[in-house]
């Protein structure tokens, strides 16, 4: 799922390189690439204040010049307003002039000269703004959710069964079934039968390279441009883009303690496809009971939608029952369900599933084929190895019991440093949990990112998960400043530690007269 | 490129399941929609006969009953016409019925019962007929083309860098940059400049799941339906599908003894893009000289088109001079270079990567990011070991006295055998060649294919790299038999006995009255 990395990006992408011209020139573009993202995706509203360019300088381990050079080019360009002495403000008309430089920045090259021009795919990706953040600087404490701890990885194993794997004499390397590796196939159909209770055969099991793949062949192959997708609010933003790209519109609907709130699809429009995250709601952490389980497959069966059940995280459940998949529950044959490896062994394998309904095997077989032909063999064999002898089954065990104690360390030093000034949601299973300050209205969230960013301490706001205003439902309500705390890269000490900064930044914020960004 | 599996598909896939009812419901499935896609690509034309029943299943190790109730059910579909006592053949409206039959099919599942419905994107792929051959049954002596032996891949050294890479301690397991590794990236930037004279940024350089995932990324961002793309005719098919996956008009140009024929561009409408393969022409192997790479940039000048350069076999150059890439030669920033891994180390590797004009990077990266986030960390960091410790040079060096050793065997064991029986064309570079048989006419391809079989050779037909016929030319001409040899998988021995029974088998169809594929 989603690597926040709101408000930081990637500056440091090449640390052994300090001073060259071609790196400034990349930290300033990767500067003001950003700004043009936040103004698109409404982070950045007209009229919000931009930190001082000494203080983003300083945060960022820039010249003070760059960050100048950047403004100046915003400036230039119509997204901010700058005036002597007073803080510089998104301009009224950014994103209109975004759209209008998006649609004309495709056609010339750096040096002006006419190149080709993009599709309307290319486009609307281009349009986005989505920047991938890359390793970040460190923090002292880094709250992302997202990235493992490399020392939880099962290095020891994993190389055994490389070893094993590459050992065996293969006669011919050749493309293999666009499915995946037959043996990897046949372990997953056998552990999905007894972790999630899914009945499916092996050739409605397709392995692809981590699920987003999964998302994008989904978006390609069943959303034409203008259809409706049903997606939650807030959600996995990585997954609205994969439809986004497709030309979908994108419909939020609210989500609360159960997930989706299905009572809110009667009143829309027709759908192709929705997409959900039943076992535990990216990001508030919901689990959708039975009932609504229900009225979503009745809503789908309806207006002959497809429903994509990402099932992104549910090795990791500390305090619910399982549930049966939306999969298990399907009798039409409508429920592509999704999972994947990155959760519980590395996201840089990049190894995920999909379980088809028969119905869509051959082209979704095609279409990845056409895509990237298989997902590389040797890493699904030395998968299938670990499903086959257990050690895979006795790595999430143990990478449980760690995640539950760091999540216990979080929740118990969020009790005790903030009691009722937080609270939880989402703490029942997964990787993460949100944080909601009720004290704090939600356009406090950069204050109190930059706040604890000041601390040491690395958090990251609710905002950005949200759609854009215009996308979202009419039941959105206010809320409160809301953090997706991430707890896997961190030890207990450093949770409590964390927690106890967190507090500090929250108490100086609140003592403040006015929350405002620009510190200078 | 192109695993050539003409006429023989997967019946063999699921080898330890015998004889249960879901595998032969499978095969039956398999060999129906191998006709399918056979009528539907032209290659079994209205009125060609079927091989009898009885044929067919000794061929592909079927029960005979199994291959009477396809043939039922391709007559109950209108596919073909069937008499008691004659042979069957491809009936007169099969290519009709065909369509109608695979519009309508996506609307209901097996039961009947009626779920969602595909995009247009995922309606043009159900229709292009797309099966993955996957693993076939063994041939004693098989000319395919795609596949590399195992026995020729640098286990140990692959191992050591594998071993290496995981036991280097890292402390976030996290999503990468989607142009990949900078590692990698820096090692294949040395690499690509010191191989193919090839200077470009490490941010031009983005690692992609096989060069299948380029060609995708491409097609997507560049193409519009009912645009036009330049292909070469014939070519290399899989970029043909992820063209006209996305609504892409193909437009084919004839090929000569230089690549394609850049005299015929004046006289084709707009085109968005032009896929070449100039350094060895695939299938027929020509290398493109500089007067027709200089046309070819001047007519993308004129035109605001792209030119997709894919390189997919330079590390084997025999008996030609290296020439300078597009890439090298343009100056307006047009040209994508795309390479790969799959011919030098394994296909099952699924890595290659892009040469990206600046003004495409942003849109490329973010595209890669919803696609699939990026390619595997692992295989990056040990390619890129193999890559810094010269480790991949010499392996290549290897590579190619081995690979050019076979194609010698070949090359020397179709001029013993066949005389002027054969006409060799492509053997300066790579790893297949083409033998034209100018005594026989291209429709009598599928018959020698045959004859090969039953002589324990497997051979593959140049037919199936053509357009189909609309998609051609005016220039398209009558062409002799022709077959593509890949020698990857055998020995010299192997070779040299291939092309004397691939000799009995022509000299067997020659002394036929009539060729035809029905012997029964």
């Amino acid at each position: 799922m989603e690597n926040i990395q709101f408000p930081t990006i990637s500056l440091d992408q090449f640390p052994t390189m300090p001073a060259d011209p071609d790196r400034r020139r990349g930290l300033s573009r990767a500067l003001y690439e950003e700004f043009r993202a936040r103004i698109a995706d409404g982070t950045y509203a007209a009229g919000t204040p931009l930190p001082s360019s000494r203080a983003l300088a300083a945060e960022r381990g820039l010249s003070r010049g760059t960050v100048t050079l950047v403004y100046e080019q915003l400036a230039a360009d119509g997204f901010i307003d700058t005036r002597p002495g007073a803080m510089s403000r998104v301009a009224e008309g950014a994103v209109a002039s975004l759209r209008r430089a998006g649609g004309a920045r495709q056609e010339r090259d750096e040096a002006g000269r006419v190149a080709g021009r993009l599709s309307a795919v290319g486009r609307r990706i281009a349009a986005m703004g989505i920047r991938d953040a890359g390793p970040t600087a460190p923090a002292e404490i880094d709250f992302v959710y997202g990235p493992l701890a490399g020392g939880d990885f099962p290095t020891q194993t994993w190389l055994k069964a490389l070893r094993a794997v590459e050992r065996q004499r293969v006669h011919r390397l050749e493309y293999e079934d666009p499915r995946g590796n037959l043996v990897l196939r046949r372990a997953l159909q056998t552990h999905l039968s007894r972790t999630k209770g899914v009945s499916c055969s092996v050739e409605q099991i397709m392995i692809v390279n981590g699920s987003q793949q999964a998302l994008d062949l989904c978006a390609r192959l069943l959303v034409d441009p203008g259809e409706s997708v049903i997606v939650e609010n807030p959600g996995y933003r990585m997954a609205h883009h994969a439809f986004e790209a497709c030309g979908a519109k994108l419909l939020g609907v609210d989500v609360d303690e159960h997930g989706l709130r299905t009572d809110a699809l009667a009143a829309l429009g027709p759908a192709r496809v929705a997409y959900v995250t039943p076992t535990h709601q990216f990001p508030l952490g919901s689990f959708m009971p039975m009932a609504r389980r229900s009225a979503l497959l009745a809503w789908a069966a309806r207006r002959h939608a497809w429903i994509i059940e990402d099932d992104y995280d549910s090795e990791y459940r500390y305090s619910v029952r399982p549930e049966a998949t939306l999969l298990s529950l399907d009798r039409r044959g409508c429920v592509i369900h999704v999972g994947t490896f990155s959760k519980t062994l590395s996201p840089q394998l990049r190894l995920g599933y999909m379980v088809l309904p028969q119905t869509l095997v051959d082209t979704f077989v095609a279409a990845k084929r056409v895509a990237d032909r298989h997902a590389a063999t040797g890493l699904q064999r030395a998968l299938a190895a670990l499903l086959d002898d257990g050690s895979y089954d006795r790595h999430v065990r143990r990478m449980r019991r760690l995640q539950q104690a760091r999540q216990r360390a979080l929740t118990d030093a969020l009790a005790t440093h903030f009691g009722d000034r937080v609270r939880i949601e989402g703490a029942a299973s997964g990787l993460h949990l949100v944080a909601w300050i009720p004290g704090l209205p939600a356009s406090a969230e950069p204050a109190l990112v930059q706040a604890a960013r000041e601390r040491g301490v690395r958090v990251y706001p609710v905002g950005p998960l949200y759609l854009p205003v215009r996308a979202r439902s009419r039941t959105t309500m206010q809320r409160p400043a809301g953090l997706v705390m991430g707890y896997a890269l961190l030890g207990t000490d450093a949770i409590e530690d964390g927690a106890r900064r967190l507090l500090a930044a929250l108490n100086a914020l609140e003592s403040r007269d006015n929350v405002q960004v620009d510190k200078a």
